[in-house]
């Protein structure tokens, strides 16, 4: 099951599966007798009856989670956005392939598989305040690389991504999604100043003037990037093999979000590893009404902010799957 | 090294440790020189480098954390202060040795060895509202068994509890500490009606009036338990280990601020790893000025909140100990 256009990829994403509702009832009536106080593991109790849906089965487990990281480089940074070269994005593809970045260190944390693809480096988008950042075909095969890359025997997906520039344009693609203004959306993403704050502010409010009225995966062509789209491809494979998802930073969720606004109810699989510390990232979680697990202040992508929620996820889910019920432990009830 | 009395405890607590500085100066030297944005790591920076401190080592690793839980009888409990019968804590430990309990499950998750021990559970403390709840032997008692627990190879420490009654008498430790009204530091435990919370008030400012005035060793022994007092041993014994503590929820959390009034800075060595649900939990961390690493809304004790954040943590030094810096990985500086 593939696709070859935008309009294949939207076909698919109109028919992806919903949670087993049995299942997720047969969770809950679990949960219900384990051996604590109802209610007393909080919002661990809730998101492991969530993953249960997912996965079919009231004693889930979380044995086999992928992390995915995506780079891309953008047209955009010749424009001045970031802070750092465009030259890191591949530097730290090396880095990633020699275990040396910190998704490196999550990933281990984590008991997660990590690849790391790499998109076209030497060939950035286009500027997307003189045209669209992709046409079709590019979108697509990103779409594509992304969908590839999920493992059909993952039972958990983290997607992360690399792309000197990305900030700008995904602030770009939330502001152009969901309205507002550049301040809105845009924010210091590595750690600008004013002046290339403000820059990032002109270079977004430019490209949302010049692609509106497109729908939303034409969007994620005009305004994304290799990476951004590589992100949502993986993100729709999950949610058809009904592998839950955390949602990183604002990247991440801002490529997500092109998904919600095709089909609606299409993340949720997904839950919000974290909220971080990038500007806009509150805002466009509350616009998908997504609660994050962490709030650690991060700001760095690669998939670290999900990664790290992995074991609390996990922690959620080895409760309800291996904890005694009242009466396997012989404890009187409340 | 050890203590006999409650006046010999506190002389321990006053020759604690501090972390070492020139350890902490090498952990931010180093974290500054990761391939990552400066600070983009947020607050997994800053508790890194805290770890850093008090191991002695710029690269440390979290290989041995421990997870302790005491289990102890109140006297208070046959007021009708908890919606669950007193047997419960019995029956409960044995669902700890059994592998059946939320903190076998949390434990087994974070990689961390868990041990039990409940302290003279047919040998309930005396009703604090009539006299106070232990004299000072059993009070010393109690504080030694958490200290023997402590595993001296251990290079993270939890401490949690289980006890049938132990939020009131916690709420009763933390009004008397901290003042305020029974209003402030009573709430639901494990799910008490409003008739149960208007009894637990009642209990608790009638302990607060009946010993108001000791010292806070006194009042551990006169409003605490022996589970209350043993996580107060062993936090205590940690630091002279400088092992990094994790603070559980309300009752841990009283038990620990303890130590902070009878020495100020004796809680330097621990972060709160969650903020509960109990109403009065945030308060007593403001009180402490600890910021919570999780918010997940668990009122469960056992030492299930800390547990979750033990893989936050050991991510956080990961991180710091396994990264590459910009030198040795080739990457472009911002």
């Amino acid at each position: 099951m593939t696709f070859s256009d935008l309009a294949g990829f939207e076909a698919l994403l109109r028919e992806a599966p919903e949670p087993d509702a049995a299942a997720r009832a047969a969770a809950e009536a679990r949960n219900a007798r384990l051996t604590k106080p109802a209610g007393s593991l909080g919002r661990l109790e809730e998101i492991a009856i969530w993953y249960a849906g997912w996965r079919g089965t009231a004693r889930p487990r979380i044995a086999r989670p992928q992390i995915l990281v995506f780079a891309g480089n953008h047209g955009i940074a010749a424009r001045g956005v970031s802070a750092f070269p465009v030259e890191v994005t591949a530097q730290m593809v090396a880095n990633f392939e020699h275990g040396g970045a910190a998704i490196n260190q999550l990933a281990r944390n984590a008991g997660a598989t990590l690849s790391v693809h790499a998109l076209d480096l030497d060939r950035p988008t286009e500027d997307f305040t003189r045209g669209p950042a992709m046409d079709e075909a590019a979108c697509v095969a990103a779409l594509r690389t992304g969908w590839d890359a999920v493992d059909p025997e993952a039972d958990l997906l983290v997607t992360g991504e690399m792309g000197i520039g990305n900030t700008t344009s995904a602030a770009a693609l939330a502001n152009a999604l969901f309205g507002g203004t550049a301040e809105d959306w845009v924010g210091r993403g590595t750690g600008v100043d004013d002046t290339g704050l403000a820059l990032k502010r002109e270079v977004c409010a430019a490209g949302v003037a010049r692609h509106a009225g497109k729908p939303p995966l034409g969007l994620l062509a005009a305004l994304g990037g290799r990476e951004v789209a590589a992100m949502a491809g993986a993100i729709a494979r999950a949610r058809r093999l009904r592998i839950p998802v955390l949602l990183d930073g604002f990247i991440c969720t801002a490529a997500a979000a092109v998904l919600d606004r095709t089909v609606p109810g299409a993340l949720d699989h997904c839950l919000a590893g974290h909220v971080s510390a990038e500007h806009a990232h509150p805002r466009l979680l509350a616009a998908l009404a997504k609660e994050p697990l962490l709030a650690m202040n991060q700001r760095l992508g690669e998939g670290t902010g999900a990664a790290l929620a992995i074991p609390v996820l996990r922690g959620a889910v080895e409760c309800l799957s291996g904890m005694a019920t009242f009466a396997e432990a012989g404890v009187s009830g409340g």
